[in-house]
């Protein structure tokens, strides 16, 4: 049997046990796990520098060695994560919906664990955590499969909790580490019908795509953004400028960051070129349309191909656009349902915006950087879902659970 | 381009406008669909007579031919469907949560049609009608492969809705049906990403499994029911009978009926002999264990793989289990997580039962042929969903929707 199946059937048997337990057992078992990882931050630590130095032998680039990178601080960042889970109100149990039927049956909605989560992600060790906690409170065994690059790490981080586990009511075998580095247990995932409940993948583009195009369990697709900014013929122009730059420079690496401003004719004229100045000072690349380089100045043309690319880098594409019919269009052909921001004075155009847009969140003068289990007050985030089945947009807590009928009847049958 | 991708990218055109059309609206057009129905009953008995012709030439079952065939009553029954659909609350533009932050943005969560539905289904032409209005009555294009076997009633049931769209707001093109009657086209659907926001298979386990196992399209999995009952020591013997047939032979054929019933073994001992002989006398085949074989008479051997066997049939399994582990276990490893029901007059088991079966929907001392969208009081069904995303168990007109987030700011940036 391989490990992925072995693993793979330990965590469903232990997921039968742990989707009974207490809110506050499960409570119980997330502190153990937070004081644990801060009693090993130093073995966490040497297994961290294992894979730093095995990624700079292999020549890995600066910034994934800095995600991948563990410190003390960052160590006691990732138990305090945990500790903020435990504070979240537990939503198994929650009985959604009561129906009573004329035949006396009494029906209840309730929520329950969705059972075995898989989780295949890339090299930031502190998802490790992250996603184990959030799976764990909810009652559902998790198996993880991490990027090879963060192995070491990954393998200490779970000896660490698993051993924590062990002296708490959750079993030990809820939450699993796949250890083999090979695109093999990655497929193998991806086809655990009857084992694995769902999987969700966070990461970039093609490790999704990966996902997406060879599962055959259900996925929860998260993350790919192609965000746009309209700023409408009557958008205040310091909000529309304080709006776009936040959106595009405040962290621009993540899925909701802008990728291309599009800006109504009238408004450009008058604002469009101390706007980009305003980005080129901030060391964005722009590249326009040809409308937007007649009106501005220093700004590359833009490829059809550049409208349909997330950069994730302070590149921006700049489209000049005759009205919000266009906006929407252009929204409409490019844009990857995740967030999408209109800046007007317009009551009318913004309504239209946002019931017109189809994307999980829509914005109506606010940056688009909000899109975010924890500034939208969920407390929490497994990722943000960009497809339209069970969840969409940011997903706390309860993204993670299923749901069941009880029926209580008194010998009701069929007729 | 092929017939495949022509339609979606119609369809995907049209859902953009029906999206956005009232309830009242989308009921009008609703109306007139079934009005059509009633006016060219004719011309659809034609055109399924060509489909029974056919069938016939082919040596096709008469079971299936009965499934097939349209007489002047089932198109006014399926018509009636479709005007008890527009008497259904209309779920999209609910705002499920509203949400203030400090900073202050408004944020809503508000139901939206999921888009584009892909619907593959087999012979049954009724399904056309009745999946074409719940996703048009959600405000979703729809785009329809049924069984070849019914492909004349089918093309002549969608021109005869599509005219009655044209007639009304709801764009004709929201409404599909795919005329190749080759594997390809269905092939060609469950991978188109981008087009098809979600599949729903309808039908036996073979083209569900097809679906599952090759869709790179989300899907709602529905229908493979092995059911189980479990009476237990304390069950009230009339209660129990009256249940356990009800689940067998009200409607064998269908996902929510029993294929294995669980005895306990105090009950079996008093019973079993009595109850065997009413499932005998009923027509129903017993195959059973051992322990089973010796308590009542002529039960054939069941073997391993009868419990795992989704008969359809007036066929039953019967095992004989020494306690409510013991049936669990059994659950746990054949149930297929569609229905479950206890007969019990333990609170105590009862409440063990509920909580610990992984099903869709669980039952105290009722029949589990209950599970079913009419039965619970929606009033209509899509389908019974038995996978734990999105939806589970039976799926009214909100397992047809998605949610969105609107986000009203005032120039809110993130810091």
């Amino acid at each position: 049997m391989s490990e992925v199946v072995r693993k793979a059937q330990a965590a469903q048997s232990a997921a039968a046990v742990l989707g009974q337990l207490s809110t506050e057992t499960k409570n119980d078992a997330l502190r153990k796990m937070a004081k644990a990882l801060l009693a090993h931050t130093g073995s966490i630590l040497a297994a961290n520098e294992e894979d730093l130095e095995r990624g700079r032998a292999q020549g890995t680039s600066s910034s994934l060695l800095d995600r991948l990178k563990l410190t003390e601080e960052r160590i006691a960042a990732i138990a305090e994560g945990v500790t903020q889970i435990v504070d979240l109100t537990d939503p198994v149990g929650d009985v959604l919906e009561r129906i009573d039927r004329p035949n006396g049956l009494r029906i209840e909605k309730l929520r329950v664990p969705l059972g075995v989560i898989g989780i295949i992600y890339e090299a930031r060790p502190n998802v490790t955590v992250d996603a184990a906690a959030l799976c764990l409170k909810t009652g559902n065994a998790v198996v993880l499969r991490g990027g090879s690059s963060a192995l070491s790490s990954n393998r200490r981080i779970v000896e660490v909790l698993r051993e924590a586990l062990a002296g708490s009511e959750i079993p030990a075998d809820a939450l699993q580490l796949i250890e083999d580095p090979g695109r093999g247990s990655v497929d193998e995932m991806l086809k655990l019908n009857g084992l694995l409940d769902v999987i969700i993948p966070r990461g970039g583009a093609s490790l999704i795509q990966n996902v997406v195009q060879n599962a055959t369990v259900p996925v929860i697709e998260t993350g790919a953004g192609i965000c746009h900014t309209y700023l409408d013929e009557s958008a205040d122009p310091d909000m529309a400028q304080a709006i776009a730059l936040n959106a595009k420079v405040q962290r621009p690496s993540v899925c909701n960051a802008m990728e291309t401003l599009l800006v109504h004719e009238a408004f450009a004229l008058r604002h469009l070129r101390s706007l980009t100045g305003v980005f080129q000072s901030a060391g964005v690349e722009l590249r326009g349309d040809e409308r937007t380089r007649e009106l501005a100045e220093g700004v590359m043309p833009a490829a059809e191909q550049d409208f349909a690319t997330e950069y994730n880098d302070y590149i921006l594409n700049v489209k000049v656009v005759k009205d919000l019919d266009e906006a929407l269009a252009h929204i409409r052909r490019f844009g990857t349902k995740h967030s999408e921001c209109i800046v007007t004075e317009s009551q009318t155009h913004a309504d239209r915006f946002l019931r017109e847009v189809d994307a999980a969140a829509v914005y109506h003068n606010a940056s688009t950087r909000f899109t975010d289990g924890f500034e939208f007050g969920f407390g929490a985030e497994i990722g943000i879902s960009t497809q339209k089945l069970h969840a969409r947009g940011p997903m706390g807590l309860p993204a993670l659970t299923s749901t069941k009928y009880r029926i209580f009847g008194t010998g009701q049958i069929r007729t």
